[in-house]
């Protein structure tokens, strides 16, 4: 009893903190529940014609109708894929590859996720020309000038919804509307594709009111099934296949439909559209509890993104004097979990291309964490990351060469 | 008590029998109990640095050890995708693609699924100059007819090993042989690639003993779950990524790894290879039972494929003067899953590829019924089959005009 009274007095009991919502998602036990029955009863391939696969088609189309009411989009116009990647290359690839032989113009942001970015890339390589827009100091970019960078034959814009490093949100609905109004007046439809892979289950969204062509989700990112994600293709767009097989999702994704996983992403989402409202002024709370704990805590930090412009789950911060993946590996063995960028990026050396393309100096870019909050975290856990975050960063600015030593006084 | 012994008398108690193992399996109790796990507690993404992150990366290294001993290659050569399509389209438009601008030329047979099928046409249209191979009337192509076909340049060669609707085994090791002793001899390597979702599993598959350069499989057809596939790289080979994203599996398939599905897939993989020479035994005594029943109370039918180079677990049966969906449908009307060809064509009305390749007729053709099995069919399944089987045939013949009355009474 005493040794415990002495533990508590002089440490916090050691907790386990997933603050790295945006990397990946515990799975909601209502959607693991939903997926069982799928693995052994109904299992069969939904192709085929039998009452095993009847019964697995009418779950597939069920889960269908229902992301479809959620992004208040047609059923037709959903597409069960692989994963968020996946989406994002099928969509570039699907409109790009529709034109053959022809020089092309895609217009993109230099804060996309790798499998935007990259897929971007590729098609440079391939002779097409890329536009890759700045961001401001927030992580924004401006309406005017993607307005500005349209040409001829620019055939396809994709802008991410909410960046998954800083949270930086994009007024899609705002450009959509330019798109729209530089379309109605020339014959090469320009067409609008936005990785929501951040946003989906977080933020509502309303494919017809934003005004996309195009629009990708990943279930894993709010507490679906890894393995499965959604591509929104506006009905008329005409996308052109990438790879080849059966006649599944018409061609678009070929292979046998993952029926277990697909109906979890639906069951996931509905959750998550069920109690966005909640979930939203809860993880606001927590977001802001964490950031006002280490701002009055931690000298020598700044917070990347503007309030009013970053979704509420991602909280980006430079600590000063101290390198990122020390922080993290020191954080980790305290049980909590953290990223230094994105997760899809965390083998990579170089500075983060989202830090970097908001013009944050290189040396307080590697000092950078991202914190991003889910629907099973507590104010417990904001309480105990606070309680040990500053001991770190204090004990890893000891060692650092840069740190002020007076610096640690103010 | 009477009731039920006159229901006896006169018809069988109803039961639900899959056969149609083939198509998709149902999952094995202890694959779904080991995936469980990582739907709610090593939940991370494994490109995250921290504890969460790194359990998982070490349950999917683990699983790609265990996947790489049972085909005995090297874990550095397995890489997990979303599907067996999806193997098969990497592979191919990954070699394929490894060369800008020339003209290549790739040798394939007729009889393929058509995620290889489909892909090489696909090549065909962009330019590329395709061999289809013939198949003699048991589905095997010659091993002396592809030599004759390779070109100086050939560039891929993709034999599947198991044929998805007859169940025909082509030799690979042969062609890995003849491929070999020509590639000793010329600059530019042909490469072999085998689909060998139907074999895995259910066939020992050694790579190096082979000697393929690529091979495709899927965690579904072996007990495992649906979404998650392996494609076997041998080092050295270069592979031009189709898609593009962070840095999973090489760059060779990037989006966040589907963990439960890759360590379900290993599970459900080591379970099969365990239990192969007793299921192999078991399944070819059912198949035995079935076949021998069939032709013992039906009249004018065909057992498609040669008993010697027909892998164990499938049954493909021509019923003359019957329709193939017909009876298909008759037959799940008494809770028997069974199929007209590959549940991927299902939707399709032409007549299959692979019986058309095959040389049957086809008005027998549109008879014919696939009857695939698998580790949980039992003795009584067959029984029942049997017991209801040629009723359906007598009375789906009653109604064809081209069934001659005479013949019924043979």
């Amino acid at each position: 009893m005493l040794v415990n009274k002495i533990g508590e007095k002089n440490k916090m009991k050691y907790k386990k903190v997933y603050l790295d919502n945006s990397a990946t998602t515990i799975m909601h036990p209502e959607v693991i529940k939903e997926m069982q029955k799928y693995f052994y009863k109904i299992y069969g391939n939904p192709s085929s014609l039998h009452n095993f696969g009847k019964n697995a088609k009418i779950a597939i189309e069920k889960a269908r109708e229902e992301v479809a009411v959620l992004l208040n989009a047609n059923p037709s116009e959903i597409f069960f894929t692989g994963s968020g990647t996946e989406s994002n290359n099928i969509a570039i690839f699907g409109i790009v590859n529709n034109v053959c032989g022809k020089q092309i113009h895609v217009i993109t942001s230099k804060i996309e996720h790798h499998s935007v970015l990259n897929s971007i890339k590729h098609i440079e390589k391939c002779g097409h020309e890329v536009t890759y827009l700045d961001v401001d100091k927030h992580g924004i970019i401006s309406v005017e000038d993607l307005k500005k960078n349209i040409k001829n034959n620019t055939l396809l814009v994709s802008i991410m919804h909410a960046n998954n490093e800083v949270g930086s949100l994009q007024s899609i609905d705002k450009i959509a509307i330019e798109i729209k109004k530089i379309n109605n007046k020339r014959e090469q439809k320009i067409y609008l594709h936005s990785d929501s892979v951040q946003t989906a289950g977080k933020i509502p969204i309303d494919v017809k009111r934003i005004g996309v062509d195009l629009l990708s989700l990943s279930a894993h990112k709010f507490n679906g099934p890894k393995g499965v994600g959604v591509l929104y293709i506006k009905n008329g767009t005409h996308i052109s296949p990438m790879f080849f097989g059966g006649h599944h999702e018409k061609g678009i994704r070929p292979g046998t439909e993952n029926v277990p996983a697909i109906v979890g992403l639906a069951k996931a989402f509905k959750i998550a559209n069920n109690n966005l409202q909640k979930d939203k002024i809860y993880i606001s709370h927590l977001r802001e509890k964490l950031k006002t704990g280490i701002i009055n805590t931690i000298s020598e930090v700044t917070i990347n993104g503007d309030e009013k412009t970053t979704i509420y789950n991602i909280l980006n911060v430079s600590f000063n004097h101290v390198e990122g993946e020390a922080l993290l590996l020191m954080l980790d063995m305290k049980g909590i979990a953290v990223s230094t960028g994105s997760a899809c990026a965390s083998e990579t050396i170089s500075p983060s291309h989202v830090l970097s393309a908001m013009q944050i100096d290189p040396v307080v870019i590697h000092g950078t964490i991202r914190f991003s909050f889910g629907h099973y975290n507590t104010n417990k856990d904001i309480d105990y990351v606070l309680g040990v975050l500053h001991t770190i960063v204090e004990k890893l600015r000891s060692m650092s060469p840069t740190f002020n030593k007076k610096s640690r006084n103010i």
